[in-house]
């Protein structure tokens, strides 16, 4: 049997790598199904549960309490419990670090668009 | 029983659901566990199967083959057949298209390469 060879560019080898890495990272934290629809919805200003559900099409209740909290766990949507009002209202709200992913949404939004014009010009 | 009050302002909402419905469309396609970790190592000329399960930790050989299969019929993936080597050998090229990735992978891996900071300063 004879020997396997590959020769691969050290420089791309590299770079897939550390893309695939940090890409890794940033999937494990906001590549879950609803994660950047959430972030999304809460960007853009709904801020109680129930609005959250209605604007995010599909998600359950259950799901989306606890996606929330992991959301909070890391940082991405501060639980606002306003206790001057009567019923006590909670709000969720977008922080500083939410806004570190404004890149990501607007890179995926511009692909998706794009990538519906691919589709609907081919059907 | 009082009626329920919602004011929002216009821009924001149709922003919100631009962004919704055009990050939606992309997620769809590049949203899965596996799609954009195959597309990053197909990019990075890692082409052949087993490279490509060697490259990306932890993914099954059904499970690779089925994405690949898909990621062809999205034209994210061209598959081509050598059929002048013995035995013949199959490889997986990017395409044009899985070129238009990039900045979203890059946005990624941005995002992800500073969560990676937050968490390492944090603990």
């Amino acid at each position: 049997m004879g020997q396997i060879k590959e020769i691969k560019p050290a420089y791309t080898e590299a770079r897939c790598g550390k893309h695939l890495a940090a890409t890794e990272d940033a999937l494990y934290v906001i590549g879950g199904k609803w994660t950047l629809r959430i972030v999304i919805a809460v960007l853009s200003d709904h801020r109680r549960f129930n609005d959250l559900q209605r604007t995010i099409k599909g998600i359950s209740a259950r799901v989306l309490s606890s996606e929330l909290k992991d959301l909070e766990l890391n940082g991405l949507v501060k639980r606002v419990v306003l206790t001057d009002q009567k019923p006590v209202v909670t709000e969720y709200l977008p922080t500083e670090y939410t806004r570190t992913l404004k890149d990501v949404i607007s890179a995926l939004a511009d692909w998706g668009e794009k990538h519906k014009k691919k589709i609907t010009r081919k059907e």
